[in-house]
């Protein structure tokens, strides 16, 4: 491994720059990005060794692609078009079907590896990267079959030593699980947000009344829109699913409270307390 | 000080109890509770000194009551009955307009105070209780003009001892605006906690996918139903109203999703980021 490029110098990019150099301490990072602030700004957080571009693609042992879903959409057929025939091209983003198609029929497809870290801040940029998001975190690869067996152990490897829990699924099957116990989470907290910000114009009142449970259900809503636009446009169809069924238990919660249905509501939130269990599971 | 009666010995009431014996180490604190259980654990915790009951409050210089909201207002009219008449009793629930209704024409309306500490987690009963729980969170006073000006001496004393920043504010307001500020939260939080248990049968499917945002999305969806479902009742009508509010913003933004009118999706999310200035205000 000598030459590793990052697209994109972000939370995840950057993150992921950090934890490969430490595997191979001589590898050389090109990264590339939009933003010429954020490359002066990797290189100044030794996040990435070089500024460079698309066109220097062939020297690229490994391409780690960790823009929005709709860019690494974009650029992935480039990427394919500009790599040697050796190099190993992973992208990191959160919705896996519409890129798997994008590539479905590109005589590198083997080259490419389609992957979801389950990690993750509500903050962006090449200043929120930090050694160790990753850590004993879910690593999720998407249509493993589609990629050259070797460069996938290559792969495999570098999460396993980046202590990743290595999860297989079908990209359709990811994008679907992945709308309710992601996405939706982030509209949830982006709506409750705007609710209270609607209703209270005089910001004291939350700032008094607001606790700690306030705080944690609209973190979320912190989240960048710019990796957010592309992920709703994206992943729509499993979206507008979660939604309608997660608006249509909110309206049950109404109603069972209009008509005074205080036995149904306790047992409703007794019976979701089970989420205890799960989340412990996380851990 | 010499006598402390504490009504509902859980998380509010324990942890109130620690912070209490700091000001005045030689009170004495009575526990009282409808679960003997309960009752008996905060005495091995060192919460109350003694296991004691309502016929013996005329000892009591100061009485807190920690209960589900109901139960409060079940017996808060026991509770002045039984006092002296230099007795200061505080309730801590997290619905005013419903107890100060209940106490209004009382003859020992003076004697009682109402209090909403911005303070719990998602745990309750003796054993979630811990001394610090209220050290910098705010403490509301509701209607403080109907108490004996003395008496809310004492207490705003004993709260700025804890560390406390004391907030005033009528009832009605303060259940108006806590409506959107917590009790939403915790029903945005249930529902999404249960949309997602009842889309995901296969567990694992959320073991392996959930990440840290998910978790801290349905942390209150742990929160215990038999204090939520009074609150729920007795706050029902500006609950309901701030439920339309969230549904309608739901709706909204999945009609714009399903429209796609990416650009003003992502005004929508620019726009709830100024959530980030208010989240740094609460700390």
């Amino acid at each position: 491994m000598n030459n590793i490029f990052v697209i994109g110098v972000g939370l995840i990019g950057g993150s992921l720059c950090l934890d490969i150099k430490k595997i191979y301490p001589k590898v050389k990072v090109y990264g590339i990005d939009t933003s010429n602030e954020n490359l002066d700004m990797a290189v100044k957080l030794n996040l990435i060794d070089y500024k460079s571009s698309l066109d220097v693609l062939y020297k690229a042992d490994l391409v780690l692609i960790s823009t929005p879903v709709d860019v690494a959409n974009k650029i992935i057929i480039d990427v394919l078009n500009n790599i040697n025939s050796k190099s190993l091209v992973i992208d990191f983003g959160s919705t896996k079907t519409n890129i798997c198609s994008t590539v479905d029929n590109h005589k590198k497809r083997r080259n490419y590896l389609a992957s979801h870290p389950i990690a993750g801040t509500e903050f962006s940029g090449p200043n929120a990267a930090f050694s160790g998001l990753f850590n004993n975190k879910t690593m999720i690869l998407c249509d493993t079959e589609k990629t050259d067996p070797n460069l996938l152990a290559t792969a495999e490897t570098i999460f396993r030593t980046m202590d990743m829990n290595i999860r297989y699924m079908d990209s359709f099957s990811h994008d679907k699980h992945i709308a309710y116990v992601s996405h939706l989470s982030h509209i949830s907290s982006f709506m409750l947000g705007k609710t209270v910000m609607d209703k209270e114009k005089n910001e004291n009142n939350i700032f008094d009344m607001a606790g700690s449970g306030f705080e944690s259900t609209v973190r979320l809503a912190k989240s960048s829109p710019e990796m957010w636009t592309p992920i709703l446009e994206l992943n729509k169809e499993n979206i507008v699913e979660s939604l309608e069924e997660y608006i249509m238990n909110l309206n049950n919660f109404k109603n069972l409270l209009q008509n005074d249905k205080f036995g149904e509501l306790k047992n409703q939130m007794t019976r979701t307390n089970y989420i205890k269990n799960i989340l412990k599971g996380l851990r």
